[in-house]
């Protein structure tokens, strides 16, 4: 019984916010600075120039996406706190909507009206386990993790950097943008569905899936980057 | 009583998934093709060439982010059905382990013993207000709309190229490059502030240091973007 419960936890298992975090810097990281390596591989005369736009996209994009990630993280542990204060004002000022309100919540699932009253009559002995009842049931807010913020700024950021440097790669070693595009789409696109495949495993979708789908939306992406660059050249 | 209860709902409300869709795609828009015309500024000759970057790199992101917003919303649904199939099994086959699981839910509120029996055996009558209530309080799950992917996909890409062309406007009408970047700057900074103020009102936090934040965030990327190019160059 117990390894039958454990293995309903696992089954149920989705991911973590660091593998989320990993996913969302890695995903763009490997799928931009090579669509945008790719459209301008048929338009310049140097890879040095590719290089040049490369790093400064990635640059921008691992600050863009790091400190993006940073402030949404903040922004969700402020909206949590607020409602919670509110919550427990409304408590206080005005019980008998906020009773009203557990009542709705209730009457979704089609508990009773006497089963509704007594859950609230043990609600309103413990009003901090109420005010937890309200964020969850009513607002749908868990509690954030304080330390949630940095970690989630610095996990996109250096994901974003390693991913993008793959597609950069080929054009430190060659000195023709079209050679350097055909490694760089080879190994870029064997990452795509390496990092799908993986990505899928930790999310919980089928893997090969996952795989595919990944690699065509980063060779739709340079595609059209590439077509796109070659039109206004 | 009335226009209270309207009032509490209007401050609890938060962005709505449009809203969410747009300023995913138009924070980034309005970044990254900056930083990175910023970035070639400091390093090309012509301006021909910041404008075919540009338009690559706004091409392969507006892709690589409404396909990636296409993909995130379907995995979601496909996570939902799998899940909701889950706990139907589950109720019919162990529903001593749902029940028992039941009681764990309230048990955290601190619900009396027999007030949770009372509620399971509601629940046992209506299965599939059991299992609502399963995927909404233990696994934290609400029903997907299914037309939100293709949507979110149209909304996130079109957000991106409007952003992207903002920073890359001037350069169509400037020769320098450094000129360009002057005037790019200067609009897409006031881009960046006026969206980052309408942002801060619709996802209820303070509008001016919504505006700030966003605006520190598009110039440090930018920056970063410059200095880095120039150092490679």
């Amino acid at each position: 019984m117990s390894n039958k419960h454990h293995d309903h936890v696992e089954k149920h298992f989705t991911a973590s916010d660091l593998i989320r975090d990993i996913v969302i810097g890695m995903s763009d990281g490997l799928t931009v600075p090579f669509a945008l390596a790719a459209g301008l591989s048929g338009s310049v005369a140097s890879t040095a120039l590719i290089l040049t736009a490369g790093s400064a996209e990635i640059a921008a994009g691992a600050i863009a996406m790091g400190l993006g990630g940073y402030l949404a993280a903040r922004t969700e542990a402020e909206h949590y706190d607020t409602e919670l204060k509110r919550e427990w004002r409304e408590i206080e000022v005005v019980p008998e909507r906020e009773e009203e309100e557990v009542a709705e919540i209730f009457r979704e699932y089609e508990l009773e009206e006497e089963q509704i009253q007594s859950i609230i009559q043990t609600l309103k002995k413990k009003p901090e386990k109420w005010v937890d009842l309200m964020m969850r049931f009513e607002l749908g807010l868990e509690k954030p993790d304080p330390s949630r913020a940095r970690n989630s700024a610095i996990t996109i950021a250096l994901s974003y950097i390693l991913g993008g440097l793959v597609p950069l790669l080929p054009y430190f070693f060659m000195a023709q943008p079209i050679s350097g595009l055909k490694v760089s789409a080879i190994i870029t696109l064997i990452a795509l569905a390496i990092f799908g495949y993986v990505k899928g495993r930790f999310t919980g979708t089928s893997p090969w899936k996952s795989s595919f789908q990944t690699t065509v939306v980063g060779g739709l992406a340079a595609g059209a980057a590439f077509l796109l660059a070659r039109l206004i050249s």
